[in-house]
Formats: structure tokens, C-alpha cells, sequence
């Protein structure tokens, strides 16, 4: 992080509060060894996947292992309005973690039991510090799979805390969908919760799904009861290249429309595709391209193929390449899964700032084109990869963080986006969440009304504001 | 409504608070004829399908036409601190609608407009006042369908008010799952806007959700966006006849737990059968039944048919009995739908009392096996239904509401029922919310932290307890 003058957008409001020496020593007694002061522990804990700079990292970080730890860590903060900060394993891209208001962090990652396991129900419970693929491991010999993938390994409590989603989403849906229950740490340090295993409910205020999101404002999650889905019989992946973007994009439009249960439908500009050849040593076809996944049974899976095929080839598309075993498979996700790093080292000492833009499918053509235009005649370098089956795609402009210029082009194509995306009836993060940079686009895309209503909520259940405060809106 | 002397529990707490007279004439002044203070009116807006006698009616009606219709009334109601409710079709089973704490009665009946249709997207947006019936027959044309089906002929409002589900939840979700957006009038009398079209966000605090289910204590809903699915390119519906409910709920348990995408699966046990036969004209097998609908391809419907017809015949589970045309299928669900109208009949001048629990699937036997033990030997007659494939059932127990005994006896089920799903891990309500009659069980099931922070959001965001209070907790 060496950018002396890093654009105004990437330099978020600091407005660091008091953390008071009795605090300070009352947290040292509770915690001894697992609270840090020591700087290199408090930087890590004081930057994320973000193009944020300059926030100074938080005055210690407390590594809780248990709910209690949580809420006695919790309780004096309250005691003393110190802001807390939950961490997982800091893959935010959005500044979630940085604390522009100080405070601590409670590094969750020790919290990583898998609680139980109700394969007969399709759920499980775990602790907040559980990542995606951890969990995956846990429960192999189930039968039964987690299939929320944001990309990076997050932990269930990050991706539950930002609603993530990611590439199974369009079958599966998101962390909304998918989490049945928690347990939560309220402002005061109380222990509530939230739902039941019931597959349904309709009893009272769905505290869940209001938490869910929230990023770590309204209280910090200590459990997490998720579904689960058994395992398909028949798993089938597949590429398929386009002769333009157009045509892959009206591809998958069609194929939502008819209602085709399509497991994963990702596209990748050829530009895209061409650094994941380069960073992969892959020989994809350097043409746009769809990446595919059918899961059901044999027979299921052969006919969401054919049908999907059959309206590719309509818009052009070629034939399909497929992916039969375990092992091929993985590789074209690692693949798809690395376009980030691919972009990265394509340009040395870059940066990428993500887009995160999700709208209607039916606009899913006209917001992507008139963008890919926008940003083709800036000359700034990106990827573009998408969770096109949602309508959510990700533009990462690749820019020299030492150079305004560049970051100010950016965040003008972004925010051009944004707008394009939301006069199309979109929103401006389809999984990443708000955290510190996309707060002016909330308001848009949702009115005063609705954020005041969100103040409201926050002011009320945590009213001393010291719940990851900064982040989605001020107060 | 004739019962002298009710059990206790079904005499709600009545505390109405004054309406003041200036508050009467403002809003006559505003509404003209379309404000009504006749007794049959308020009669008619001051009951609902539930149990509950005795509450006197609100002191007004106000048929609302459109959105600034709502927020006038609900601004001089908040001016004067009078209570409001929403009122749909009425078909509440909970208490919903009734003036606990006196107030006026809002009639969002001819907030019937579909206002533009989506198909594109799969899509709708709607006043709160278009009934689930009259949104299907209104998509006729688009090929789309909204799949939540509660039996009645409710509202979309009242449906995203109650969190309502139904017959077809097992594959498409609640209304928690399948509301995008909403339009709101606040309690004071502001309206906002939450969500957007777009299938996934993680734009701030999830509003939508905690505006659904949240039984009119929030706001009041005036528009509506929920999502359509491409009606089944195939569709057949099966009976199979069952040597016990064991067996059939284990079929049930093993089609659920294999990741069998079928659309319906309800459970009728012999007894109201038989009285659906007598209701109905039909000659079913007088035995527990599943009935079933297989919703997809054709191959895959053959598919998902023949893996079921495999697991019942392993409990001892009879043929498949097939209704092919949309005539016998129609024919078969207006049977199931009218399950609880030919328990009625069954026993003449009674009254239903429906349970609503929801346990993890895997629970389901053993919670149903020992309730209908339970319920079996209190002599009272009841229905049993179940959308099993959730793991939610309902006894109807048939009570003369002039008899305190059976009351009170129907009460005492109802709570070892409840408290039993409690133990399994379930919820109270699965989908008819928890009105009046419920509150003492949401506090059982979710924990007095839970209900507190339920109250501290209500405060915060109606700060006057005008929205329908009296329903969910008590403030």
C-alpha cells in the first residue's frame, strides 16, 4: 500500500474514536495472549480485499474462541463505545474491515467448529470462522454439499454478514436464501436467537434475513444454521464460445426465461479469457464464453444440456466442450475462480476495483453492451466475469493505485454503471455489499426513505454506535 | 358468533383506546363516502377465519384506492394515535384483523390493479389487494405462474403480511422467498420504497424481508413485486394410499432428504378422507393418502414419479393413482383445498382451531405419530392436512365454541403439539403467523431476547404503536 495520493473516493471518512486505556487493560485482563496490541497483528486486521488505503488498523484484536468470548468482548466495548469490528478471513472487497471509526477487531477464525451436522434435515451448524470449503470437507461423507461460492474461501459469518452468493446462485440462491438460524451478539453483549431448523416459519420479525447482510452493524453472529443439498447424481460442465457477448448474453437470458434449472452460467469476456490462458496455461478459445454446470439426474442433465445447446447454437454459439470427470471440472473453476489474480498479474502493481452491479435478466444485454462500450473507450484494462444467470456481473478495472487519473476514470465508469444498472430497475452490489464505497449508490437505488428507515433499526439496536459503525450508511 | 362464555384463551386482552371525534370528522372529510362508520361494515372488517369471538369492531373503515389514499389515512391516524389495520380478504386465522385495541380498519380490497407484468423477468408488481386467483388468471397469457398457494383465496398483501406459503412451497419457496420489492406506507404515513426487481442484492438492510411477515405492525404494503416461474412444460398429479401415516410420511421424509424437486406433496390422514368423500362426492380410498404433483419436463416428471412410486412402495405404499388432465388434477387439489370446509360440515355448528406446526423434516414422524396419539385420545374430532414435504401440518380441532370443555381441551393439544415441535427443533407457525394467539409461544420458541429485539425495532419504527397493535408481542 504505497499510494501517496490515492483518489478522493478511495480515501474513506476517518473519524477515529477514543479506545481508553481502562479499556484497554480491562480487554488485556479478560483476554491475556488472545488479545494483541502488536501492530503487525492489528494491520492485518486492518485491511481487506478493498482498494481502500490509509485507514489506520484497529487497537487490538481479540481472537475470541467462543460465543462467550464474544460477548464479554462485546460487553466492554459497549461499557467503554468502542466500535467492533468482526473478522473473518478479510476477503471483503468493499472495506467492511477497515475500522475508519477504531475500535477492535474480533478475529472469528479460532470459532471454526463445525457444531452438527443434520444430514437427514439437509442442514448444519457451524461457527462463524467455518469457511465454504472447510465446511465442504466436513460434510463430504454426507452425501450432501454447501453450494453458496463467492470465490474467495470466506467464512460462513463474512458471507453470511454480506449476503453473498456467487456462482451456484442461480439454482441454490444466496446466503438469504440459505440460512435458516443464527446465534447472534447483540450491542449489549446479550446472546440472542434468531429462527429455527424449521425449513419455514412464520413466526414474528424475520431477525434472520435482518441480520443477513447487515455487515456486521447489527450484531455479531456466533452460529450459523445453513441448508444443505444433497449431492446430484449427475454433474455435467461445459464451455461454449460466442461470437459477441450479445450472443452469449441472450443465450443465458433465453434460457432463464424458459425456466432451464442451469446449476452455474458464467460468462467471461474474451479479454478475460485471454489472461486466464496466459496466468493458467489454459488453451481456451479466446472468444467470449459461457461456463457451465447441469446438475440433476443423468437423464435431467443430458436435457438441460441439449435444451441450452439448442438455444446457443441459435445465437451462434459453438459446439459444446465438455468437462466430464471431477478433475476437469475443478480446473475450469479454478480457472474461472482465478480471473481475478489472472487480471492482476496481467498488469503489474495494479489494482482492480470491482463492479458489482445486478439487474432484471431481461436487461442484462443493455446494461453489459452500453457498458463494455463505456469502458473499451476509457482505455482502462479490465476483466469481466458475471453471474450472468442472476444478472449480476463484475467489471475489475485494473488501475495504477499511484496514479488519480486512473482511479478517477474508474470510479467515473463505475459510477456510470451504477446509474445505468439502477435506471433499469438494478441494484449497484448484487453480493459484495456496501461497506464503505457504494454508500451514495444505496441511497440512490433505494431512496432517503428506505435508509432512514435503516438508521432507525440501527439507532435503535445498537445505540451507541459501536457495531462496525461507518459502514452502509452514515449516521 | 353466539358463544356466551368463550375459554379464556380465546377472549383476547382488550384494551381499545379512545378514537377522538375530531379524528372521525377529519377523516370523513378526507374519504367521503368511501369512509364508512356503518355497524355492518365495521362488523364485517372486525372478524377474520379465526377462532376469536368477542372483540368489538374498529370505528371505522376506510377504503383505501390508491397508495396516497393509505398514507392520508395512516398520517391523520398517527395524528391522532388511533390504530390502523390492514384487511384484505379477511381469511386470517390468527386474529389478525381484529381491533384488540380499537382503531380503524383499512380496506385495501380495491387496491386490486396488477399494475405491469414482467414476464420477461419473471416478474409482477401488484397492489396489495389482487388475490393469489386473480394474479394467476391475469398471467394467463404470459405462460408464468405465482405458485404460493395458501388454500384461500387470500391477497398478495395479506400473504406477504402473514408470510404465507401453502401447497406448492416444498419446491418454490414462501413468501419470504418469492417477494423482490415493495412499496410501504410507514407509520407515519411516509412511503418508501425497498428492494428492486433485480433476483439478488446486498443493498443494505434486507427491508423487504422484515416487512414480510411482519403482520401489519410495520406498515402497510402497497405495492407488491413477487416472482413468476414458467409454468411446467409438464405437469401430473398422483394419490397414493398409504397402509398407516407412518409409511407415508416416511416416503415423504426419504423423497425430501433424496433431493426429489417435487412441486406438491400433502398429506390427508383416513379420517379426512372420509370426510372429504362425503363432502365432495369422491370415492377415495378411505386410508392416509399423499397427494402429489410432479412438476418439470416430461421425462423428468416421469422421472421424479417413478423415484417416488419406488420409496412408498417400500413402506407399503399402493400404485400411483394418476390425474392427468388439468380437470381431475383441478378436481383433486378443490378436494384437498376443501378439506377443512367438509371437517366443518362434519360436525355441525363447530368451529376449527388449526394447529400450525413445522419441524425439521427428519422430525416429522415422530412428531405427528405421537400428537395424533395424543389428539386421538381426547375424544375431540379433528381434520389433519399437511404440507409434509415442509414438514408442516395442520390439525383442525372441531370444537363446539359453546362448550368451554372442548375448548379448553383443543387449547391443551395445541400446546403439547407446539411445545413438542419446540423440543424437535421446529417452529410454532409455519405459515399462519402468530396473530393473538400465538404470542406466548413465539416467546417459548425464540427466547425472550429475541421477542425484546422484535419490540425495540416496532418502537423505533412505530414509535406510537398505531400499526395493528396487539399482534405478534406485547409492547
Amino acid at each position: 500500500m504505497n499510494a501517496p495520493t490515492p483518489a478522493a473516493h478511495l480515501a474513506p471518512e476517518i473519524a477515529q474514536r477514543a479506545v481508553p486505556e481502562a479499556f484497554v487493560t480491562a480487554l488485556k485482563a479478560r483476554f491475556g495472549n488472545n488479545c494483541s496490541t502488536a501492530l503487525v497483528i492489528r494491520e492485518q486486521h486492518g485491511r481487506d480485499e478493498s482498494a481502500f488505503t490509509h485507514v489506520p488498523p484497529p487497537a487490538a484484536v481479540v481472537f475470541a474462541e467462543n460465543t462467550q468470548d464474544v460477548a464479554d468482548a462485546v460487553k466492554l466495548c459497549a461499557e467503554h463505545k468502542v466500535p467492533v469490528i468482526p473478522f473473518g478471513v478479510g476477503s471483503s472487497l468493499e472495506g467492511h474491515l477497515l475500522a475508519v471509526q477504531g475500535g477492535i477487531s474480533i478475529d472469528l477464525t479460532r470459532m471454526n467448529k463445525v457444531l452438527s451436522i443434520n444430514a437427514e434435515d439437509l442442514t448444519v451448524t457451524v461457527q462463524p470462522g467455518v469457511t465454504r470449503k472447510q465446511l465442504n470437507d466436513e460434510i463430504k461423507s454426507t452425501g450432501l454439499f454447501f453450494p453458496i461460492d463467492p470465490g474467495a474461501d470466506a467464512t460462513i459469518g463474512g458471507m453470511s454478514a454480506t449476503r453473498a452468493s456467487g456462482t451456484n446462485a442461480v439454482r441454490y440462491g444466496t446466503m438469504r436464501e440459505n440460512v435458516l438460524a443464527l446465534e447472534v451478539v447483540t450491542s449489549s453483549g446479550e446472546v440472542i436467537r434468531t429462527g429455527t431448523r424449521a425449513k419455514k416459519s412464520s413466526a414474528g420479525y424475520d431477525l434472520t434475513r435482518l441480520m443477513v447482510g447487515s455487515e456486521g452493524t447489527l450484531g455479531v453472529m456466533t452460529e450459523i444454521t445453513v441448508r444443505l443439498y444433497p449431492l446430484p447424481e449427475a454433474i455435467s460442465a461445459a464451455i461454449c464460445s460466442f461470437p459477441s457477448i450479445e450472443a452469449a448474453v441472450h443465450t443465458v437470458i433465453q434460457t432463464i426465461q424458459l425456466g432451464v434449472p442451469i446449476a452455474r452460467v458464467e460468462l467471461i469476456d474474451h479479454n478475460t479469457v485471454r489472461m486466464v490462458n496466459a496466468y493458467a496455461k489454459l488453451g481456451l478459445r479466446e472468444e467470449p464464453m459461457l461456463l457451465m454446470e447441469f446438475h440433476g439426474s443423468p437423464a435431467g442433465v443430458k436435457e438441460q444440456a441439449e435444451t441450452v445447446q439448442e438455444i446457443a447454437s441459435e445465437f451462434g454459439g459453438n459446439a459444446f466442450e465438455w468437462a466430464v470427470t471431477p478433475e476437469e471440472r475443478t480446473r475450469l473453476w479454478t480457472a474461472r475462480h482465478n480471473a481475478y489474480f489472472a487480471a492482476i498479474q496481467s498488469k503489474p502493481g495494479c489494482r482492480a476495483i470491482s463492479t458489482d452491479t445486478c439487474v432484471p435478466i431481461s436487461r442484462l444485454a443493455d446494461c453489459l453492451l452500453d457498458s463494455i462500450t463505456e469502458t473499451d473507450a476509457s482505455g482502462i484494462p479490465y476483466f469481466l466475469v458475471g453471474h450472468v444467470g442472476d444478472g449480476n456481473f463484475h467489471f475489475g478495472y485494473l488501475i495504477d493505485p499511484n496514479n488519480p487519473q486512473e482511479c478517477e476514470t474508474a470510479e467515473a465508469l463505475n459510477q456510470q454503471l451504477v446509474s445505468r444498472a439502477l435506471r433499469l430497475g438494478g441494484t449497484c452490489t448484487g453480493e459484495h455489499g456496501i461497506g464503505l464505497h457504494k454508500m451514495d449508490f444505496l441511497r440512490t437505488e433505494t431512496g432517503e426513505g428506505a435508509v432512514d428507515m435503516m438508521r432507525t433499526i440501527k439507532r435503535a439496536l445498537d445505540p451507541h454506535n459501536i457495531m462496525n459503525p461507518g459502514k452502509i450508511f452514515s449516521m
